[in-house]
């Protein structure tokens, strides 16, 4: 578990898109960002007050979040410098670069020598068990796509934001590491080990109040060769009584696989229930989530009406329309 | 790769189950086998010559192969100074045991004083990548069952030496630690880190000559909640283009699972086959093997043919009766 709240480190971010984390926790989590930190060159620009370290310490932030992609791999010497100096005034650091800093030596012997914590969300920070199966209290949805990266977290993060503004009990659980980031605690499900996957799931989602929902973070998808094992895994570990189908309808081919096309809805359906009926028999698929954003606004209604009429269940894109409808669904199950 | 023949370490095995591993080398890959080496109270032969270190090395042995579960996940003293003896007398040593080899300090010390490696086959050796997707040349074959254990490598190898004896091509892709000790290679598939298992599923069973059949090792479940990630893993890295059909028909509930029953034949076929096809759109179910280990010859010989005119599919039980008819609907393809 990561402490909060956060100043958000975006270097010298190229470009928005770079600094997406740290978007990502300022759009979903803004409580949990109290200013950021840009260095000369930065692009990026999420908004909020820039802080020098020691302002936001002074007001109350615990963690520097590395909120944006470095490039080729390398924590720059420059970042370092800051890093470091972050660990010198009391600040945890969280990140979810490929390269680790565990591995970087100076940062280890800074975090030790200040007795500040490196988190590398990237990396099981836990001993999953293996999976039980055994039925657990509580509600759980999850999202499930036609392909990889088609608004799975998003649908999520809204849905868990429309069921608090709704006054229905929620927590969205994040499976992946821009996730973990957002929230400050999950599990990096594509980095644990194959025979723990479905356990992991399983401890991140235990028996909680019968009227409570938990959000789980669809990861991958059960037609993309690559990753689908994961998926499967948060299906059965997740055993999910409500699943949300999550579609992109401008993309060409699965994503990094040119020879592979999407699956309709309706294949994607007829897979993921039975098998999300193995641990749960009572599973339903409540709705529909379309990330249109690459769609006029007009041709993005007409497709989710179509949709919503052939389909016989809510369709929305959450970014447009919020995620109301599909709330109102879970809450009706 | 484990360099091979093997001297069959038996240690002090209490009974003749806890050295299934090295039985499973003796009846598969005799060859792989010049003899055994047996401690005081050892309770189990295979058969083989008993061996001493030096006759073993005389007799080209070169790894020293632990084939016998210990009893509380501990090296024993006794054990270490056979495996240390072992190494200064030349040899390698390989084991898939829980505890590790290269845990144990004296056993890393030896094994670098003498040039020797250590092969713990739980770990992956290799790292792979993430699966591509990409249709490779070759055929290839894997088991899937109603659940874990019933019989799906036994069914491999069984189906491999009747191609072979049948003069077609084939190899045996072990993906789980007990065949890569039969074999000396494959991949440790439930060790694989979740993104990175398809793609290991791939680089185990790489282009090859369009007759040769790779047979793939199955493990899990699509309808065992704690493993069904690794399964589909599997049925998607190998892009099989036959499936066989695993059963155990005597087993009241999931292995491990019991509030989960075993599903029907006709449910693991209509779940496997739509999966199968994402990745292979040419893929066939194309016969069933049956573990009938726990029923009379009357009442197997009834089970089988009842179940061959109910799936209209060849079914045997490869122990009782070879793998000849599941070879010949193979290579009927």
């Amino acid at each position: 578990m990561i402490k909060t709240p956060y100043l958000l480190f975006l270097g010298d971010a190229p470009d928005a898109l770079a600094a997406k984390v740290a978007q990502g926790i300022k759009d979903w989590r803004p409580d949990n960002a109290v200013g950021q930190f840009r260095m000369v060159g930065c692009k990026a620009d999420l908004g909020l007050p820039d802080m020098t370290l020691a302002e936001a310490r002074a007001a109350g932030a615990e963690t520097l979040v590395i909120g944006v992609a470095n490039r080729g791999g390398v924590i720059s010497r420059a970042w370092k410098e800051v890093l470091v100096a972050a660990l010198e005034a009391g600040f945890d650091l969280a990140s979810g670069l490929h390269n680790l800093l565990r591995d970087a030596p100076d940062l280890v012997a800074a975090a030790e020598k200040h007795g500040r914590t490196l988190h590398d969300v990237r990396v099981p920070a836990v001993e999953y068990p293996i999976a039980n199966g055994v039925k657990r209290s509580g509600k759980r949805v999850l999202a499930v796509g036609t392909d990889c990266s088609v608004g799975k977290m998003y649908t999520g993060l809204a849905l868990d934001r429309a069921m608090k503004a709704a006054g229905l009990k929620s927590t969205f659980r994040p499976t992946g590491q821009t996730g973990i980031l957002i929230t400050g605690e999950g599990i990096p499900l594509d980095a644990v080990v194959a025979d723990f996957m479905a356990g992991a799931v399983e401890w991140l989602t235990p028996d909680n109040d019968a009227d409570h929902w938990d959000i789980i973070e669809g990861q991958g998808s059960l037609f993309h060769v690559s990753f689908s094992g994961v998926t499967l895994a948060l299906i059965h570990g997740g055993q999910p009584d409500a699943l949300i189908l999550s579609h992109e309808p401008t993309r060409g081919h699965m994503r990094g696989l040119p020879d592979y096309q999407l699956p309709t809805l309706e294949a994607l359906r007829d897979m993921a229930l039975p098998l999300a009926r193995v641990a749960n028999p009572a599973c339903q698929v409540v709705g529909i989530s379309v990330n249109t954003a690459a769609m006029a606004e007009e041709e993005a209604e007409h497709y989710l009406a179509e949709v919503e009429a052939r389909m016989g269940l809510p369709t929305v894109d959450p970014f447009r329309q919020g995620a109301e409808r599909l709330v109102a669904a879970l809450d009706a199950l």
